[in-house]
């Protein structure tokens, strides 16, 4: 599991002095791609062996203001075939409290030739010696 | 159902060549914003009746780009006690390709108080008209 | 003259209630971007004839708020030997109010060789063509 | 001066690989942001003493890559009877290159009355304190 302390924006808070729901994924995504950075080695942005999302579900539970101090958790918590799906819960760093949380299914995706790919057992094994340390 | 055809910006686009995942969620409001706006006559941001997101869940199927041209259709599926569930598309005006879609679950609340409230009688009446003329 | 209609979005808008400073150079790109697609018929985010920012300089003189019909209308003030000034209004369509306005420095930018070029003859002519034509 | 360490997002980064020009001032705001709530003990987004952005200049030097290091330095180089100007970098950490600056004009402003308003003595003083301790 990796902790990524987020720097907030004056752009992510609303009218409503509320983080605005169509920043989470920004910000989730600041968790992912540490993930994928740090325990895989690769960069989400280039190369042949890339992932794209195919689909997200985000749970909106306690508002976020511009002065809170957040850090997205991010694990694995499957890896399919062809598909890896990522947990994370975005975290109140004074009051511990979840105030979100998010479930992304990634697909692995050779950027230069247009194609999925099965999640290469390297993956695998990097992402399970990452998930049992942490626990 | 109301559709929304949408003006893309640069910013939406990722160094991919690809509409950024967590843009979708700004592009998926300016459909709700006006469904809001035009079958309930509430203005999604201000006053003692709007709406909050609860969840929202994101499938991406086919990859948009800067100059594809795009439309959110955007309607209510279900009215709960509490809640009002919206389903959207967003559309290939030139394929007709829905490129993705996207559910969330809204839930009344009164800005000024800091509660949520019922789904007014009068909003019921209004999406169910809205929902059985287009169908 | 270009004149670009701008559909606002909800994160346009900051916790005061007006456009946050921050967007309005997306918002002054949209219309950049129409211009050089409809009058040098280029894109700007590819291939080896774009163009990058060198300086850019925003005035804000009256703020905008949510229901503001607003639209960027966009000419070229200056061509140069390597770059182009590029002079932009953001207009109230109702009051035709001048809300801000933004001056731009562009220089000639080949992406694939990473060099910069001299405008060439022909940009100069659609853009002489374009501004004597709608004075 | 205030140094403002940045925690780059995904979405900062365009098509061509490089910071978009329109993402620069989210990012300077950090620095201004720290800047007024340290050195003045305001926090820009509320209450009826705070500052409205009056001009801001951008000048772009070298572009700045995801995987790049910044940091934003922040100083007022003028208090004026009515207005603050602003000077900022974005220093490359390791490089220690300037890959941009922006020099920006604010306005006291009560959000509450909505007037402007002469800058304090107090402000003044403490602004001078700040930039005279860090040279």
């Amino acid at each position: 599991m990796i902790k990524t302390p987020i720097q907030l924006r004056f752009n992510d808070i609303d009218i409503q002095g509320h983080m605005y729901n169509g920043q989470y994924q920004h910000i989730f995504d600041l968790g992912k791609n540490e993930y994928f950075e740090r325990v895989l080695g690769i960069e989400q942005m280039d190369g042949s062996q890339t992932v794209v999302t195919a689909s997200s579900t985000t749970n909106f539970y306690v508002p976020v203001g511009m002065k809170d101090r957040i850090a997205i958790h991010t694990r694995v918590e499957r890896v399919g075939t062809k598909s890896i799906t990522v947990f994370q819960e975005m975290i109140d760093l004074d009051t511990r409290l979840v105030k979100a949380d998010s479930r992304t299914v990634l697909v692995g995706w050779n950027a230069c030739t247009k194609e999925s790919f099965a999640i290469p057992a390297e993956w695998r094994e990097k992402i399970e010696r990452e998930e049992r340390f942490t626990e």
